[in-house]
């Protein structure tokens, strides 16, 4: 009752679309397990949205999306309404928590892990499905919240193995621009967006580009135009000063420190302190002109000085001090958690602080060439997007783990497996093989019957290839004087490199023994040990 | 920066979708464990392929779609290529084998979890996402492969609590019913497909609603008509017959039992020996009429009998008495793992041996209503799935567990929770608050920080709702004297209950202590401990 075979599908993924085997997924898994056991220890429980919602529930937030579904995959119900599919986590919990207000706790934090769905242009390395690890808290709007976001990432990094140093998290409010933008008379909304985006390209584009864009536009190599903002030279100066505060060496982080402020430093803020024309010196005029320590509070008071005085941005900066003095509470320095104020995030629906958290270690791809590696988490206060649905403002505030950019950054560090394996070959009597495996899956050893071909070489072969530790053999002989044959494949394959002489011929064999069919389980598990495994 | 807020989209979520909450989540999760430890200990490894497949790709393989399209969600890319979200995890495998087909090991074993769409309408407890665990064998023609699913499902099953005898694992042969149709002149492919599907809705619709689909077709209360196979009444009676056998009473085997040829036993074939004019008698004359053990082998030997002596039904007993052997030579007789000809399975895929696993205790619903629960698991054999890309034919079979079900059948049984949950208030030191759950948490324990408003009712309040079994309370005068109280709110919560007199209240003051500061982790320990946990 099989299909016609007239015409042939051609067996091939869409684009964009990729297959993951064991080694990667046994790698996420260990990872998300890592994440989800940091989550459940701060008291965030786990949500499920469905992969899809109605099209005008999520919006339309994501970057760079002009046209209308855009960006999202989306189809038509047959009652004619238009779903999609999700393209993050974060609008499908605005729409849970505008329908079950009522029944939550206040705040309500949740975390979800999941696919999501970008309909881009793929391209090397960029994948139109991949895994988000999401954590909210919602219904508060206490820079607590936003600083126990940065705390609880730090955890889950050096959770999976990365020292501070290795990685930074760097936090900023966007009520810093707001305020900026408003005193630079930039009121029109779709010009702040456009400005929103152009300074979220500065890692891609650098400080050229992104003047461009806030500028009079910019031509890229293959020749495509993108309109820019219009803003005045000055204008533009004005908000790129933001990045000169961003750019503190990563290594000159004192403040992990307790007892940091003691500490005499020669490091400083001295090329930010130039442009702002001895604001260091003004501000802090008790010590050396720019040989300020570098810290969270210190970088804070230092663009405080420099940025116009109005309540918006006065506002901003008290709730960078209260998020700076919690997390320096708990000892997290500027080394792990930093105020930059260059960090925007591309997502329009940020309200207030926003988060990213960088490696800041070589990262090589799988051709082994060093590459610049991007955010691997990102997040934000997104006070609006529960008003979307109830009109009533719901302050949120959440962080993303990507988990597949994650996992490849740390493809080179560990390597979590499954474990060995052994092949019980099956050759004349199946029954027999399946009652060995069983007994050696008892004893908590992974352990397969073969049930392919008959032929005793292919079935070696497939315990090669499959890299089984050990294989398991039992001809007709063997069961008559109740043995079995054990052959160390690993040991075997090592071995079999260097048999050149007798002697190594004889050393081989100690790669394969006989023993009593009921030592099998104990000589297996003995050749097991023996492998360190 | 947000968005307008004229016209509010409804927060609600598209029709046969959910969210799923931690109770749930929590339950799956243990339940994939345990599902994928034993799929892994098998030999199985995971693979996964994405949600999106080529349409071609994916087939027309669900059961009652007759117009392109339905029964999937479908969307066209950007390149005009139709994409499918995958409705099963078979056939994405299929199109994996045929684009992967020389680098993989022969046989290929491997296990995916996740998520399947189907684009059906929706109803109570009919979601159009669910989530399938299958394993799968490729490459092997051998009812060996088939045999290991069979008893690798079981396993899984009583690795999840349940007893031999609350389940049982169904197998049968897709060859009985074409041989039977062959002898029947039933060669017409469409015909023959109306007839598997009509046999598969036996469950649902009984012996007279199949019997209708088979012949002229059938009303339902709706008053839809199904226009039937328009088999002649002698056919219907014969394919019937395959019901007959299958109806053997779930307490009535034997086998289990290593020595269950010397039972004697009353028990017997006696209504099916009489459908078959005393089969049994002639077949087993040594034996009292109708008083043979019920046994997979005893069963296949009567059906044997009484069908045609083609090669194809010839083959196919072969193949279910080789099942049947190599699952008895491990003990999984016929109360676990059993034979039955009326097993059909809908997906038209299936060319060999179906398997089907089935509850055998109530289960009861939301509503505590006792429900007719079908299938939790099933597959098959499905050898020319890989040929429809490459015109080869790679023989291949696997087993497909439907987890929401399944969990959703174990739910009364066994609930696997977070850990208990310390809330630490946040009075007028949120960054003490931040260090205490830190330490609780260095110490194992699963604590937060509250980070909401600062009314303490509204703080310990949410600590109830969350179902938190201690509140930590920090004021500034404890604060000041190295203090900090405890309340231990489960044991708060039940004492409640019953204060009436001074004594109680008393009684009901132990649910709160105050303790130093420094012995905040042990006390906290103490509190977790006491209860159970």
């Amino acid at each position: 009752m099989s299909g016609d075979k007239v015409s042939r599908p051609r067996a091939r993924l869409p684009r964009g679309f990729r297959d993951r085997g064991a080694a990667e997924i046994v790698a996420e898994r260990a990872c998300l397990d890592t994440i989800r056991k940091v989550y459940e220890s701060y008291g965030f429980e786990p949500l499920e949205t469905p992969a899809f919602e109605y099209t005008d529930a999520l919006g339309k937030f994501l970057p760079d999306l002009d046209r209308p579904n855009e960006g999202v995959f989306s189809l038509q119900d047959d009652d004619s309404q238009w779903m999609s599919l999700r393209y993050d986590l974060t609008a499908p919990l605005a729409r849970y928590v505008a329908e079950n207000f009522q029944n939550l706790p206040k705040p309500f934090r949740r975390y979800q892990v999941g696919p999501v769905w970008r309909n881009e242009k793929p391209g090397p390395g960029r994948y139109r499905e991949f895994t988000q690890f999401d954590a909210d808290t919602v219904g508060s709007n206490s820079p607590s919240a936003d600083a126990e976001l940065l705390m609880m990432t730090c955890d889950v990094l050096e959770k999976l193995g990365l020292a501070p140093g290795e990685y930074v998290i760097k936090f900023n409010t966007r009520e810093i621009l707001d305020g900026l933008l408003n005193e630079l008379g930039l009121t029109e909304l779709s010009k702040r967006i456009t400005v929103l985006r152009a300074l979220d390209k500065y890692d891609r584009l650098g400080e050229r580009g992104v003047k461009a864009l806030l500028g009079k536009g910019r031509t890229d190599e293959s020749g495509d135009h993108t309109t820019g903002a219009g803003l005045a030279e000055e204008q533009i100066d004005q908000i790129m000063m933001l990045f000169e505060v961003g750019q503190q060496p990563s290594d000159l982080s004192f403040d992990e420190l307790p007892d940091w402020e003691k500490q005499d430093s020669a490091y400083s803020y001295s090329s930010f302190d130039q442009k702002l024309g001895g604001f260091v010196n003004e501000v802090y005029s008790s010590r050396q002109p720019g040989a300020l320590p570098i810290s969270n509070k210190n970088t804070i008071a230092l663009l405080r000085s420099w940025l116009p005085k109005t309540e918006t941005i006065n506002r901003a900066c008290q709730q960078l001090e209260q998020i700076s003095d919690i997390v320096r509470a708990r000892h997290f320095g500027s080394k792990r958690i930093r105020f930059d104020p260059s960090i925007i995030r591309g997502l329009e629906y940020y309200t207030g602080p926003v988060f990213e958290a960088q490696l800041t270690f070589p990262v090589t791809n799988d051709a082994g060439e060093t590459v610049v590696f991007g955010s691997v988490a990102g997040g934000g206060r997104y006070d609006d997007l529960v008003a979307r649905f109830t009109g009533q403002q719901v302050p949120a505030t959440g962080i993303s783990i990507g988990v597949s950019r994650l996992l490849s950054a740390l493809r080179s560090r560990s390597k979590p497996a499954l474990a060995p394996l052994v092949v019980v070959l099956s050759l004349d009597d199946p029954q027999s093989s399946f009652r060995m495996a069983a007994e050696l899956r008892a004893a908590g050893i992974r352990a397969e019957t073969y049930v392919g071909t008959k032929k005793f070489g292919d079935q070696l072969k497939y315990a090669d290839k499959r890299g089984a530790s050990v294989a398991v053999i039992e001809g007709g002989d063997e069961r008559e004087k109740g043995q079995v044959t054990l052959k160390d494949l690993a040991l075997g394959a090592e071995m079999s490199k260097s048999i050149e002489n007798r002697a190594d011929w004889i050393k081989g064999r100690a790669a394969q023994v006989s023993v009593a069919r009921g030592a099998l389980v104990e000589t297996v598990r003995a050749m097991l040990h023996v492998k360190g495994s």
